[in-house]
């Protein structure tokens, strides 16, 4: 019964496997309608519970779009959906301590780039935002989880003042990553005054467009 | 019969949406067992049969361990594995133009900071391997296609020479993407002259430790 579960489990696999290859090879693009359920069981010679079963599973990336009566079609898949399947995972996986430190080097890189970008791109509305959450830390520095709240949007507000959408969605990747380690980080209680400096110093290079805004060297959030 | 597909995939989003919360906020840990396909279907009020497809599609993320007789599991899922399952979406994205030079961009910071980690950690045998790399490269000027299977492993052995495995895997995850649009790149005959005395300049930068190693600024690979 194992051995079945086994066997199954890769039939199906490989059913997802070929459909992704068609479609990196160009075999099938966005808004074709691939072959029948039963044909693609003839084809690569497995069961339509396989093909039923690897089909569904691309559906759920959000590679295919299954309907009933018209067929399943190829679905057009943007960045933003790709990281946007990605972020429950992301959200669970086990990192090693060692990890963790490798993932805020290049969290530090990203929000790097995204700072010196939105020093030439933000509009005063992105200011005016990072303005008024820079107010609301301050208010906030006895109340850890708030000023965190407060801290991660600033970060996504650069992030898209910087007008790269590709850095965007993965200094949010990143974030959301990291963000699972933050309870050892709001042990300290220095952490927040430290923080929120270094924020006023971002802020204010954004402001004047300095080409070298200030790098999170100390600050953890 | 339309209705019922949805109404059945909206289901087994919940399972998945449910169990995923369960993991993110610890009730259920890696080498955990779920409770058993009856016990989830009463407790989440689906039929079992969503609750099958549920997990699954988690048993293919690599999230869950389904056997036969023992039950299902929580595994422990690393960055690596996660990257991995990427990898197959990740080749078959749309992106609009814009999206590929906001790709290279981001592609030419990791880049930038894989090769200054680079000249801090590379091994004599990592620093040989791309010197291997070069001649392979030089040697491939008229075989646009080998030339450029070179180059890409000279990215990798940087990377990995970066030891920050998180900055390999974006990396390598960028460079799956962008590869789809090397097509255009390969029309171009002067590219790979112009791409090795790139290459030679940054490994030569790498051997001497080079604090601020070139930055491929002209070099599409």
């Amino acid at each position: 019964m194992g051995l079945d579960k086994v066997r199954k489990t890769s039939l199906s696999d490989a059913v997802t496997d070929s459909v992704i290859a068609w479609i990196r090879e160009g075999r099938y693009r966005a808004g074709d309608r691939l072959p029948t359920e039963r044909e693609l069981a003839e084809r690569l010679g497995v069961g339509r519970t396989s093909v039923r079963e690897g089909l569904r599973f691309l559906e759920k990336l959000g590679i295919l779009e299954i309907r009933q009566g018209t067929g399943t079609m190829v679905r057009s898949l943007s960045l933003g959906e790709v990281f946007d399947h990605l972020v429950p995972v992301q959200t669970i996986i086990d990192l090693p301590d060692r990890d963790v430190r490798h993932i805020m080097h290049v969290r530090r890189v990203l929000e790097a780039e995204s700072a010196q970008l939105a020093a030439q791109h933000a509009t005063e509305r992105q200011l005016g935002r990072l303005d008024e959450l820079l107010d609301g830390m301050a208010a906030s520095l006895e109340r850890p989880r708030d000023y965190l709240e407060m801290d991660l949007e600033f970060h996504v507000v650069v992030a898209e003042a910087a007008a790269n959408p590709v850095l965007a969605h993965l200094i949010d990747l990143i974030r959301t990553i990291y963000t699972r380690y933050f309870e050892i980080v709001l042990r300290d209680p220095d952490m927040n005054r430290t923080s929120l400096d270094f924020h006023r110093k971002l802020y204010a290079a954004l402001r004047d467009h300095d080409p070298k805004p200030p790098a999170s060297t100390s600050s953890p959030t």
